[in-house]
């Protein structure tokens, strides 16, 4: 039978999602609470990757399993064993042929940002100078939407077949006085796109680009013509959609 | 010369506030960081005192210098020097006769509860048992107000002259699906007060307390009857007043 697993995690205390060899992920985190209560070794195939010290406020996971599982109880045994910087929030029953990753038809990503010191913000939002002009970035934002090629804000070097994506979101909104949310939704993201995005857009907001460079940006499929990653602390993952 | 300093912190990195022999406290910090700066030993008096957990959205203390502080250049230096979990709001000049502990007529402090695991209250608020009956716990918070004697609220073995105290606001607020804060303001607080308020209401909103009981807690002026204290992290001061 097959399970998905929804679920929220703080990244800062983790090296990003996947299992891999240094420092601890969430994914081996909690493949081993499974494990103990199930008495049985279980795999989780994530619906996507975080990187270190990327939130998820929802991340789906799915895994295979033989036992009979009673979701409601099965997610209160994990929360009591896991760690406080990760809390699962549902676990049911799905099609054979439901694939966390494969399924899904889009994911939703939030940036935060505060414009002032805040210590309950700290690794929760990325921390920048006061002044960014919102209005301008939102113009930018908007060439973004629509199915593109977006190697200009992938990762160098990384294998992926094709690096077309369709963004049907992708927005700032002020939160309060000092804080804000860029919100970008998109079929798939490549690696590091979200971050580059953001990077290149506050250079839009403090007048270092014009909107029309970031189009060009865009247009030009080379990652160099982009501005700087945004630090990993203000992103979360905050949804996945399966139809 | 007397300056005011507005700040927050987050408690969970400190052995509360005052400075302590055992583990780093809020003052010594921020001590050192203003005497790095003004290059002279700066004594802080704090408007009162937090426990080892306790978090501050906004603290008030003073100190005395014969340099000529310039505020917001001052704010700037300390919360670059200052570690994320402190940040300055705000420095200006008071008169001589002002005193951040004894001028203060209100502090407020609130309560933050969640009723699901949530990674990103972590250390922020207080994890309970869903089910919490908030409009008896209104109902008995109400017998709080006015002024009156708290011992039963107050730790034991503690030096104080008058466990008298005006109480002018106490309730409970719902906040979203999972979660609740208490709020409550003061002219003065008593050690481990709020913490055994919160505690003893909590008694009330799981039916093990009668809000008629809770009412005789008070007048039995004995700290034995009141139920345990609540968590040191969902507590936050808030507020503090000054005429």
């Amino acid at each position: 039978m097959r399970y998905f697993v929804v679920f929220s995690y703080i990244g800062t205390d983790f090296h990003g999602s996947q299992t891999q060899p240094n420092g601890i992920t969430v994914q081996e985190t909690m493949e081993s609470a499974f494990a103990t209560i199930l008495r049985t070794p279980i795999a989780l195939t994530f619906a996507g990757r975080t990187d270190a010290g990327v939130h998820a406020r929802q991340m789906v996971a799915h895994f295979d399993t033989e036992s009979i599982v009673h979701g409601a109880l099965l997610t209160d045994h994990l929360n009591s064993l896991l760690p406080a910087s990760i809390a699962i929030q549902d676990i049911y029953a799905v099609a054979d042929d439901m694939h966390a990753r494969f399924s899904a038809t889009a994911r939703t990503y939030e940036y935060h940002i505060t414009e002032v010191k805040n210590p309950f913000l700290r690794g929760l939002a990325a921390q920048v100078a006061p002044g960014l002009d919102y209005e301008r970035m939102n113009d930018a934002a908007a060439t973004l939407i629509g199915t593109q090629d977006f190697a200009s804000f992938c990762k160098v070097h990384t294998d992926v077949k094709t690096t077309f994506c369709t963004i049907t979101e992708a927005h700032w909104e002020r939160l309060g006085e000092h804080e804000a949310v860029f919100t970008i939704t998109a079929n798939r993201f490549l690696r590091n796109m979200v971050r580059a995005i953001v990077g290149t857009l506050m250079d839009v907001g403090r007048g270092k680009m014009s909107v029309e460079n970031f189009r060009r940006v865009i247009a030009d499929h080379n990652r160099c013509a982009a501005g700087q990653s945004a630090p990993a602390e203000g992103l979360y993952l905050t949804k996945v959609v399966y139809d």
